[in-house]
Order: structure tokens, then sequence, then C-alpha cells
């Protein structure tokens, strides 16, 4: 049968995001048993898909029903021992929250925090690595409450260049399928996300993906790992049984999200990840200059070179707030989403960009109907863009 | 548009089981936001009617993206303080499990541990509880291992008569949906299962009901709660929240997975859930007299009394193995399970019977299905049942 999913509203908040059909009807596979040929090798094939996306060789995929925030807990339980130092880079809500995460499991973490809107420097970090020594530094690569954009690249040269024993983790959520990523090449130890961003899936996935280098330091850890359902020694025979043809059971695995995965990972890998990339960053270019130019609105990202490329963060214009714009989109069919970073909450909102609302360009036009609403709402409410003719840039 | 799942084999393993198309089609609902109004109403109804299929008025669910493995993360790690005592009946492979669990959270576990078949006596129980004084008892109601039902009527009134602030922790992973469940009548602390067995939806979703008196103890537990991600507390907001319609964020929930979830609660609280337990029970009866009487074979549970109601674990008959029989169902369309606990691991295989299985026997034959295969599978293996006319049960 050919399957289509059914007329709903245009969904552009920062994931959840659009789902192609074909991975909506893979969601909508029959029962199968978690320990079938045909499922194990589906799986198999998912967990050497996953690396492809990360561009990693030996990276170790973890690929487990939950959500990002279980991959925090993977990082946590398995990577820090009590008393261990975690510097947090903070670009936003995320950061915060991750460090609730990582203090659970016992880590004395600092945090290196900078204003809504920014991320913290290159000097900041080597400073702050010449200060203390950390087993584990931590990035936002995108902070979906601000839109902040950090750079793991440079992190990770400044961190292997004053503090070669720290490891790096990623944290990849808003990321992983919109941005650029390479594993190996940054020497990055973890990079985690979930299913329902950059990587077009329902959400109910945690994905995670350990160098051997973070492999071998949880092999040899001096204690327990405090957590069960989070140990990655409980989940490494189900991960390398699974690729090796030979299922091993753990837990069940959510055997319609891993097919519907693996009909996105197929669609992502059939081109050069790079390609995937570029189409994000130019969609991101085009709407950016759109917001900025055409509508002469600010991106709570303080400079282009820190705003992400899969979502779009925009303070509202003076004198109109979340009520004047958020609920008459909707009215038109199309969802966004609000501010949710504290300090800035009801100023900004923001709107996502990714997955096939930027790749299938030929049969979507979603930007363009996010964009021609977002003019009419504005104008509607009596918004004038006095930026106009002024605008340089 | 009418949906109809794929042609496939049918799976009648001990979950994941046959699923609607219904339900299926809700795992393909379009993407939408998880913070929506519409979203938000599904979810609380969600929790509501989890409270029904489980006979609580207050009890507290806990649903979220996972698998029934993180329900033990989530019970050791809220319920147990270092140091703290627990017991845990033991009635095959999941016990085993269970206990590696709560001793990663500190648990000093005493398992009360019952010969493969059979599960610990009254007596024993009384006798444990005591020697000691336990802050949690654990129950495995069905051991998917062994077929083996627990009675948690009985063991809760023996813990209340005997050591009346003990709590009563019922993994019911395997007989939630499909088992008689009365949690408040019977004075259950924790009632935890998963999505993929009696309540016919596809696996991703861990889900867990609390007592007042567990939340209490939750909430005036002495040492923080050394998980993240399995933390009560970090939960209780978000499901408080939805229930009263005001959505509340900290991971996103697996939305179509709770869609999925809707439509299969939404069926089975339609009708009173003692005639879903009833006809559970019927089926299996009807099952397991025909591999006893007609087809002469031996259950893995040593007495009827104690033989779950959703699923039937039989020894191959001598002289035959797994080889002679799952293959050549599989060849017919027919998915079992072989065996899972490891003494007696390659003697024996195990059927499912729960969901639409055995509700919806006005479209489906699935049990009729399964004894033909059965019987001509065991026919071609050479086998006779020489039992005939002497069984007299």
């Amino acid at each position: 049968m050919t399957f289509h999913q059914s007329e709903h509203s245009l969904l552009v908040i920062p994931g959840p995001i659009e789902v192609s059909d074909d991975v909506l009807f893979a969601n909508a596979s029959p029962s199968q048993s978690h320990m079938s040929k045909s499922f194990t090798q589906t799986f198999g094939e998912v967990i050497k898909m996953f690396r492809q996306v990360l561009v990693t060789e030996h990276g170790q995929p973890f690929i487990v029903a939950g959500s990002g925030t279980l991959g925090w807990d993977m990082v946590a339980s398995n990577l820090i021992e009590p008393g261990d130092e975690a510097l947090v880079l903070h670009s936003g809500y995320f950061g915060q929250s991750f460090t609730d995460c990582l203090e659970t499991y016992g880590a004395k973490v600092t945090q290196l925090k900078a204003p809504v809107g920014h991320c913290p420097s290159r000097e900041e970090l080597a400073q702050a690595l010449k200060a203390k020594k950390y087993k584990i530094v931590t990035v936002t690569h995108v902070d979906t409450s601000t839109g902040v954009l950090s750079n793991p690249r440079v992190i990770s040269e400044v961190v292997h260049e004053v503090s070669p024993d720290t490891l790096v983790v990623l944290d990849g959520v808003c990321s992983v399928g919109s941005e650029e990523i390479r594993m190996d090449e940054w020497s990055l130890d973890v990079v985690m996300c979930a299913s329902q961003k950059g990587l077009g899936v329902p959400p109910g996935l945690s994905l995670v993906c350990a160098s051997e280098r973070a492999i071998r330091l949880v092999e040899t850890r001096k204690t327990k790992i405090n957590s069960y359902f989070a140990s990655w020694l409980n989940w490494l025979p189900v991960m390398r049984g699974y690729e090796q043809g030979k299922p091993v059971y753990f837990a069940t695995p959510p055997v319609q999200l891993i097919c519907a995965l693996h009909v996105s990972l197929k669609e992502i890998t059939s081109k050069p990840i790079q390609e995937r990339w570029a189409k994000h960053q130019q969609a991101s270019i085009d709407f950016k200059q759109f917001v900025t130019d055409e509508l002469g609105l600010k991106q709570v990202p303080n400079d282009p070179s820190i705003a992400a490329n899969g979502m779009t963060a925009i303070y509202f214009p003076d004198g109109l707030s979340a009520s004047d714009i958020v609920p008459r989109l909707l009215e038109r069919g199309i969802v966004i989403a609000g501010g949710l970073h504290k300090e800035i909450k009801d100023k900004y909102f923001r709107i996502g960009h990714m997955g096939i609302s930027v790749i299938d360009t030929t049969t979507r036009h979603d930007l363009e109907k996010v964009k021609d609403a977002l003019r009419n709402v504005l104008n509607a409410a009596g918004y004038v863009n006095k930026t106009v003719g002024n605008n340089t840039k």
C-alpha cells in the first residue's frame, strides 16, 4: 500500500520535526520478534549507518529506547566516578540540566557560563582547563533554548592541547543530522542525540556513540557503574551482538522505532553527509536573512557565526509578545515554539528547520509557508520593519 | 485512509505481541508538538486510563520512553537507599536480573528461590519476612522465562500481616493487561510493565504506577536519588502536569507511542477489565488443554494453578529439540520463542497468547492457526502422543 500521513499542521519547532511518509510507515511495521533474523539485520545496519552519520570508524553506538535526556545519564553514569571533576560549557538551558545530571552521579561540576546568546570563548576554555584538571568537558552543540551553536572542533582542539587526558563529550541532540560533526577527525569521545530532530524519526530513541578511549575508561573504572539501564557494560554485548548478526537480550528494543530509524538513515546515508550539512546551512542562511533583513528582527545568538543551522531563535519586536504570534501562526496551520531559556522566556520564539523541511524542497515548501505566515501575522499585528533600507548586511 | 498492516508471520512469542491496525496506524501519526493542546490531552487520558487498567484510584503513573528494564531502575533508584534490604521472590530468569538492578543501587538483596517451574510458597515468604526486616519485596507476576504465575494478592496479604512497613513491588511486565491485577485492593505499592505485552502496543514504553505510600517514601528519603532519568522526582511534575492539561518539560515524550498506547487503552477500557482477564484465562485454559491433553506435552510450571494466562511454556517431547519445532513453525508463518531460563534453555519452548490474539476471536483465529501448525510440525517430526487415552485430566 502507499502510505500517506494524515493532514496536519506544519511542525517547525526545533524538534520533534516533520517526518516523511516512509519513516512513519516503517513506524507502523507489523510486530516482529526482536530476536528474529530480519530485525537483527535491520538493527545491525542501523548501528553501522549511525557511525556513518557521525563520520566515525570505531565509535561504539548505543541505540536504546529513551530520550536525549537518557544520553546524559549514559555519559554521567559510565564516565563519572564520585568526585570526578567535570567542566560544562554552558550556552543555555541544557548546560544547566546536564550539570544536574552529572551531579546526580557524583561529579563536581564547574560551569563555564556565557551570557544569553553567547558561548564560552576559546580563551576562557583554555584558562579553565589550566586552572583545574577535568575528567570530562561537555559541550551543547546547539542549545535548543537559545539556538547558539558551539564549535566542537575548536573546543576539542583546545582540550587536546591543554588537557589531553580530558574526554570531550558532545551533546548533539539538536545537531546530529543537521550540523557538521566529524567524530574521529575532531577526536570527540562521546556524541549523543535523540531520534526526533536532525535524524527525522519520531521521538523515543536515545542514540549515543562512544570512542574507544571512552569505552576503555568504562571498562577500567574503579567503582561500579551506578545505573543498570544506562550502563554501557549491559548494552555492549547487545550492540555488538546485533551488529554481528547475533541478537543478545538485555531489554526489548523498540522494534518499530528502529525500523523507522533504519528508513531515515538509509535515506540520509544514500548521499554524502556533507551535502546534508550544506543543505541545512543554506536553508538556515536564507531563513535568517529573511528574519533579520526582510523582517528586521533580532536573533538570540549574538553573532551569525554562532547561530545554529537547524533552528532560529528570534526576539519578538518591541511591543509584541508570544500571544500576538504563536496562536496566530497556529490558526494558519503552523506550529512554532515559544521561549524556553528562563532569563528571556517571554521575549523570543523559536523555529526549527531540520530534516525533510529543508532536504525535500521539491515536493515540500515548508520554509516558504513559514515565511509567508510569519510575514502576514506580523503585518496583522501592526508590525512595521523600520530597519528596511538601513540594513547594510 | 483505512490502514492495514503488511502481511507478516504470526507473532506468538510472549511479547512483543500482535498489534491491531488501529494501534499501528496511531504509531504512524504525523509529527505533533509534545507541548501541544491535543497531545497534552492524549497523554493526560493515557495516564488516567492506565490507572483504570490497574484498578487504582490514587496510584501515580509514570509513562516514559524506555523498556520494562527501565522500570526496575525506577523501583531501585527511587525506593532503595544504600544498604536497604530487599527480598526478591524468584520464579525464573527475571528475578535474578531484578536482583542485579537492585544491587546496582546499593540494596542488600535476599533471593527466595524456587526450583524451575515453581514459585516460593506462602510459608517460605512468611518465614523470610520474620527472619529479617525488608524495605521492599519484589514479585515477578509472570516470569516470561518459565511461564510461572505468582499470586500477588496472597503475597501482599502475607507481607501486610507479617511486615506491614515493607513495600510490595509487582513486576507486571508479562501480566498487565492479561492477568488480574487490583493494585488498590491488593495494596500493591508499585506495578511496573512495558508496552509490548498485554497492553498491545509496540515496544518502547516503560510504564510504572506507584502508590501514595511509595511516593511519600521517595519524597522523604534521606539520601539523594542516584539516577536522573529514572528519578520520580524529575517525572512527577511532568505526569501531574500532563494529567492536568498543562504540559511540563523534562524529556521529549515518545509522542507516536503515546498515541498508539492511547488507542489501545481506549479499546481495553471500553469494556470491564474483568472481561479481558476472563478472555485471557479462557484462551489459556483451552490452549493448555490442547498442549497437555491432545499433544501430551508437559508444561514448565509445575501445577496448573501457577501457570500464566498470557503464555504457555512447554517442554519438548523426548527426542525432539528446538530445531525440530521452531524453524518448521516459522516455515508455516508462525513465530514462537525458544527457551530462556538457563537451567533448561534447550529443553522447552514458549508461546504467547495475549492481546488481540485472544481478544479479537471474530476476525482473527491466531490460536487455531498455532494449534494446527504445532500438530502438523510434531507429526512431521515423527512425534506420537503416547499418553492419549491414558490422560484422565
